[in-house]
């Protein structure tokens, strides 16, 4: 997604050859206006697969997700993220190692929005080991619902989470796959020749 | 807004004489038509006042903030939430008791966002004590920003909040105010009987 490309290539800060920042637009201020278009290619993408809900994590993913879930005419739901869970009554819950924070949360959600009628689509701000993505098909799965696929905003084509999930035979449709952030350089996938 | 006061009775669920849980359509399972006609009507509510930022606080603000925002063509910020933050510098951070959860968290953005020249529409999903309001409202006069105005998708007119904060001059505009939530009946302002 052209847009998307530029934006991070525009606005993104390489803080490590593993990490960018896209406060400015995804993880902490929100372009409103690209989030409706990244809404509607995903949308697009997934015009044909019976999606009954969206679902998400909580923060960065939600504006994403409400626009995605606002072109399919379909529910969001987003899984809450803690440190630990109190209580675990009525809901589905799983573990996720964030490497970037190190540290594991516990994401849960209501037993009450995820059914075995559901199909899926599990969106996420970032790809990257998968955690993430592994924690919430986890959810899924223990509705007895099933997964039509993840949209994903960014992919870090670098890191395993992507192939891994794609070996599985799980769809992942990422809006912009970066390949590479060695030297400050953002590297897309499919470019002809790195952004500097 | 009528659509809304229908789905808090249909859906909300009283848990007790001062909490309603509306995770169905607003804090957990969103409901992404819903949140279309929540940002157009505070759009609408404040089209002239020059906002320039929509600030809400993760995670359940986030979608609603997001509509708004699209509808009046200017970003959003999510403040985050900690128990506690281990690295202050660049943010703005203000502190947040929450009465429901009976902790304090800390509220932050970052320095990068928010300016002196910002006219900033500060949204939430809930106003009940407006402990999170004045946390927000701290964040944007610490940047020297000015504050246009609340928009809240929930009042609880029974508890103070609203109450204080017009009491202050500030503007505080609520889609729905309930008075009473007492033998699990909701009560909205301006209606002629409860619904029961």
């Amino acid at each position: 997604m052209e847009r998307l490309q530029e934006k991070i290539i525009n606005e993104g800060r390489v803080l490590s050859p593993s990490v960018i920042k896209v406060d400015s637009f995804l993880n902490h201020q929100i372009d409103p206006i690209l989030m409706k278009e990244i809404g509607e290619e995903f949308a697009r993408l997934f015009a044909d697969d019976g999606i009954t809900k969206v679902l998400t994590l909580e923060s960065s993913g939600i504006a994403p997700a409400q626009m995605t879930a606002l072109s399919l005419g379909v529910p969001v739901i987003f899984a809450r993220k803690r440190k630990s869970l109190t209580l675990r009554d009525h809901l589905y819950t799983s573990k996720v190692h964030s490497f970037t924070k190190q540290e594991i949360n516990e994401i849960s959600v209501s037993k009450d929005y995820l059914s075995s009628e559901d199909r899926v689509l599990i969106l996420d701000d970032f790809l990257a080991n998968g955690q993430a993505a592994k924690g919430l098909i986890d959810l899924v799965e223990q509705a007895g619902a099933s997964v039509a696929g993840l949209a994903i905003v960014i992919e870090k084509g670098f890191q395993e989470g992507g192939q891994l999930l794609r070996r599985q035979g799980i769809r992942v449709e990422s809006l912009a796959t970066i390949t590479s952030l060695v030297n400050d350089t953002i590297t897309f996938k499919k470019e002809e020749a790195p952004f500097v």
